[in-house]
């Protein structure tokens, strides 16, 4: 068979999905093009800290082109997907360019979630892409320049509150991280800082915080949060935010220019407006063995993917994306062969959320660590993932360097890159 | 004399000279105020760097707040000059807060001068900022990616033609950049990039490169960038360039999507509008001793000052900008003792100019080294001049990686920060 007349699979998405499904057919009889908007891979659990001036975006991306170099089947394709068109077997690109397939992976991922809430998209900053992180660092940073020459109180106050929503790891991760860059790192540079006007508010509608922990992480955790002055609200629920104030269920206002938003998340566009049958959080719904049961040739895996496990969809995580990717890829091979499909089963690898300098929690299998070990782990595993020796050379000197300094080097407003502003 | 007392200088500008004047009035019985647009020093002589995929934002800029940390006698404001108000010694900011003071030192810079030609300046990519650089490198590497899926083989011939305007320095190091970026970089990531089909074009009005560089520098120069299949032309002068087409002088047309201009430098507008008297490329006209002749008490140092030395205005250079601030600090502190002014007299220090890996051309008095001693002399110098030692770090860690793995590792698109875009 001439490498042209291999069958032909599309992936779309170069998340930790879509890459881990290019890598696994990496020896399969077929011809592989990944597309992807992005012309790298995102590192989208360390989004936050690009958020909080800790990381640059390049150490938490990595080109998509350089890890797949050495890959002679497959093509990368920079370019956002404007239609999945199943029943002819083809995909369209804003740039005119069909692709047809012969095998999909729709591995598109995720995006916030505001549940229709519209003043809140629009006023919000997400953390699920490098736009949200560059502008909530931006806009974070800017706050305080523009407080330190406020001379009302209360609007000095409104400049200097910041309301992160969501009580997953994003929401803990994010608030904590706000809070000793005001604390440990900008008291330093603003003289006319008060840190008693700072306010960091982290609102979570349910009864507790980091729902896939053990208990007693949950309370260590509010704890922890609180000792950093973060005010842990739990049962608050936001309604609406115009950009200047937050307001909660209740009537309750918080005089707020910045409102992150950590609290839902739901399959991109390209899988909520794919025509294929959604389930909840318009991922779409697959069979056992990841197809959909209407275009068998059709795979979804991730946050793209609705897949139930002990009567629970999956979480938006990524080892469900790269357990699902591996499947996929055997799937496919099985499919050529005229095999049985196999059936996905997910291995949870457990969880792990950091709280703050040589603070996390963590819990893998029956191993509960908090504190300084658990935030050792959290290191550890993060840098082993980070693609790239140089990325993980240059984030290991930025963090050792904030560490050992109080100090983050990279608290740079960033200029807008698109509009040409002439000096 | 009270802390509160005490004359007030504000200086207009956070680059070179700005800075060196707040630093150098440390210890003056003054109270001073930098007001500066970006909250980080730039370090514009390596923006080409960041334009071509060798560093990053962060490697050449430094936060402002931090270098000032330790001067007592000193504010930082944010903001932007709206116009300086000369006769009542006030300066207007865009946020509408006045500040008035007893001594100003306008050091706001230089900006792309498109010589009035609209469509230019509309559509060239200047480097002068860090918008610039960003934006340019985002440009670049996307027409390689459209090239690699364009069929049309004249389409995809002006996707890959690069043309750099300008003979000075950084036309010079933009144009050998961008021809080793293509034949040492993307030839590895794009598959089918034809490296026969990419043209690196660098046009000087002129007729000679580098004029600040001895004869033999300016032949060296010309024959390394030809060596590297850059299209040097001289005496070829651009005239109009509407995002598609480049047209010179004598109605030649060059197909191409993008054009670097390197060819002309002017005060920023800030000193253009500031109302006082203008010379040449719009910069203030200054005494001996660097002072507005109308108003005294007003000094204008580098780009935004015309000072002419030999019958010469001095170039838009660091060197200039810091030795002008120097002087200018000691003079307002001759002045409030009632002490003479002092005269500026220029040290050239000598030039430098990258022309790619292992090459460059320098002067210092009577050395004129080329080839790789100019090269790491360059190296050298730029390292330490860069502002902390992180920073120097990371670029150097880069600039290795570079060199040893002919990689660059940085060579992202990245978003566009200020639009909020929701997925």
């Amino acid at each position: 068979m001439g490498e042209n007349n291999r069958p032909h699979v599309v992936i779309i998405g170069g998340g930790f999905g879509g890459l881990k499904a290019a890598q696994s057919l990496a020896h399969a009889p077929v011809r592989v093009t990944l597309v992807e908007k992005r012309n790298y891979q995102l590192f989208q659990p360390l989004l936050y800290q690009v958020a909080t001036a800790e990381l640059e975006p390049s150490d938490i991306a990595y080109p998509l082109r350089d890890i797949l170099r050495y890959q002679k089947n497959i093509e990368f394709r920079m370019t956002r997907v404007s239609k999945i068109d199943a029943d002819n077997k083809k995909v369209m690109t804003i740039d005119g360019k069909d692709i047809t397939y012969d095998y999909l992976i729709i591995a598109s991922g995720g995006s916030s979630n505001f549940f229709g809430m519209q003043s809140i998209e629009e006023n919000a900053f997400g953390l699920k892409d490098m736009e949200d992180a560059i502008g909530l660092r931006n806009h974070i940073l800017s706050m305080v320049e523009r407080a330190e020459y406020e001379e009302d109180p209360e609007v000095r106050k409104a400049l200097l509150t910041f309301v992160v929503v969501g009580g997953g790891p994003t929401g803990v991760e994010t608030a904590g991280a706000i809070s000793e860059l005001m604390s440990m790192v900008l008291v330093k540079d603003f003289p006319r800082l008060n840190l008693k006007e700072v306010k960091v508010i982290l609102l979570e509608a349910a009864t507790c915080l980091l729902p896939v922990m053990p208990q007693h992480h949950r309370d260590y955790t509010v704890e922890i949060l609180r000792k950093k002055k973060v005010d842990v609200r739990l049962e608050a629920k936001v309604v609406d935010f115009n950009g200047e104030r937050v307001l909660l269920a209740g009537d309750e206002v918080i005089p707020s220019h910045t409102l992150v938003w950590g609290a839902g998340v739901q399959a991109a566009s390209v899988a909520r407006e794919s025509g294929l049958k959604l389930a909840s959080m318009r991922r779409i719904a697959v069979t056992s063995t990841l197809q959909v049961e209407s275009h068998p040739e059709v795979y979804a895996i991730g946050d793209s993917s609705h897949f139930e496990q002990d009567g629970r969809p999956l979480p938006m995580i990524a080892p469900v994306a790269t357990q699902g990717a591996a499947v996929v890829a055997k799937n496919i091979c099985h499919a050529i062969k005229g095999e049985a499909q196999e059936t996905f089963v997910y291995k949870d690898p457990g969880a792990m959320a950091i709280i703050g300098r040589n603070v996390a929690v963590a819990r893998m299998g029956n191993w509960e660590p908090t504190g300084f070990v658990a935030w050792l782990l959290w290191l550890v595993v993060h840098v082993i993932r980070l693609v790239g020796a140089r990325n993980r050379i240059i984030t290991v000197i930025n963090w050792a360097w904030e560490y050992f300094f109080y100090d983050r080097s990279v608290r740079l407003i960033m200029p807008n890159v698109n509009k040409q502003i002439k000096e």
